[in-house]
């Protein structure tokens, strides 16, 4: 394949990077692939489940960066790839993988993704969906409580202990090493149009 | 004209967004008309040149936003504008104008464009070019006192009396309108294609 785009979607959580992400496969189908960071937790298969709950999971180290780094350099070479599964239920990898074939446009989404200098000089183009924090929050409550049928205490306990302070530590500093800023996340069709307009013109001439 | 398009190019004093403005000219040519916000400065003959000299040029009150709007207006509708032209040397508009042709994207370049909701409501884009602060005021140091013979009292002076305090009250509130925010101004090749990408959209379906 001749020019492959990887493309890096990061914003906090509830920051609607998920809904340009969408959008973006919505309007270019089969020429994009989305990789998704937390398909990329790390296995702790050596740990029993009640040690892997208690692990941070909004902190950089929680992610396998070696074998992401791997996989979207695979990816750009045209290769394709054996991309993990990570199974929420019991808190580790699962044995089972999913084939990705390479496409000419590689979305990279998670919260963490400018973090690891490695995995960001893979990315052609680095956009950060932002919110205000507590629009963020607003929406994961109601996708947490309302969608997901989790307690409002349990949100708040876990905003307020560690998603919050991950934020501020990781995700946010991060910011700075974005190509563009993309405010008011999902909703944001200038910018989705935007974007669209520079990979439509990366599609024209690969 | 069939479609005419409004980018709003904004950012703090030293931000970078004339380079941006200059990098779009250089690549669209003849297609891009830009009007200047500092064009606009209010007219005020009926003032001493001791008066005007000591108006705040750094509020949004300075701008007549009637005039820039009815123009841009104007030019939407595809009809020339008689744009009038500021003289610095005696803090006036001077009695000359300069006819403007309407193309198909005109950009409107300015720190305060942002801020009058009338003149927001005429654009399709609106960009916010970002930078530091002292980053900002580096540039500006070494425009005003090494380019342009200022000094260095002088620059500071004015920057902690009224830039910043400007700066702060108008300027970067106004970047909450921004459909995407520039980090690291005039340096961004990123940034710019993808700004080039979407009005090269534009060109080949108006």
């Amino acid at each position: 394949m001749a020019d492959i785009i990887v493309i890096g979607i990061a914003g906090g959580t509830g920051s609607g990077k998920t809904t340009i992400t969408h959008e973006i496969e919505r309007a270019l189908g089969s020429d994009v692939t989305v990789i998704t960071h937390d398909s990329y937790y790390r296995a702790h298969h050596e740990l029993s489940y009640e040690e892997r709950v208690l692990l941070n999971y909004d902190h950089p180290d929680s992610y396998d960066t070696e074998m992401i780094v791997r996989d979207i350099a695979s990816l750009k070479r045209g290769e394709p790839i054996q991309c993990p599964i990570y199974d929420y239920t019991i808190y580790d990898r699962s044995e089972e993988f999913v084939t990705i074939e390479p496409s000419p446009v590689i979305i990279v989404e998670g919260i963490m993704i400018f973090h690891p200098e490695e995995l960001r000089e893979l990315m052609d183009i680095k956009v950060f969906v932002d919110a205000d924090a507590d629009v963020r929050i607003l929406r994961r409550i109601v996708r947490d409580v309302k969608e997901r049928g989790r307690s409002l205490d349990s949100v708040i306990n876990q905003d307020l202990s560690t998603v919050k302070p991950m934020h501020e530590a990781f995700v946010e500093p991060s910011k700075r090493y974005a190509d563009v800023i993309v405010p008011v996340g999902g909703q944001n069709v200038v910018a989705l149009e935007m974007l669209l307009g520079r990979i439509q013109a990366h599609l024209r001439h690969s």
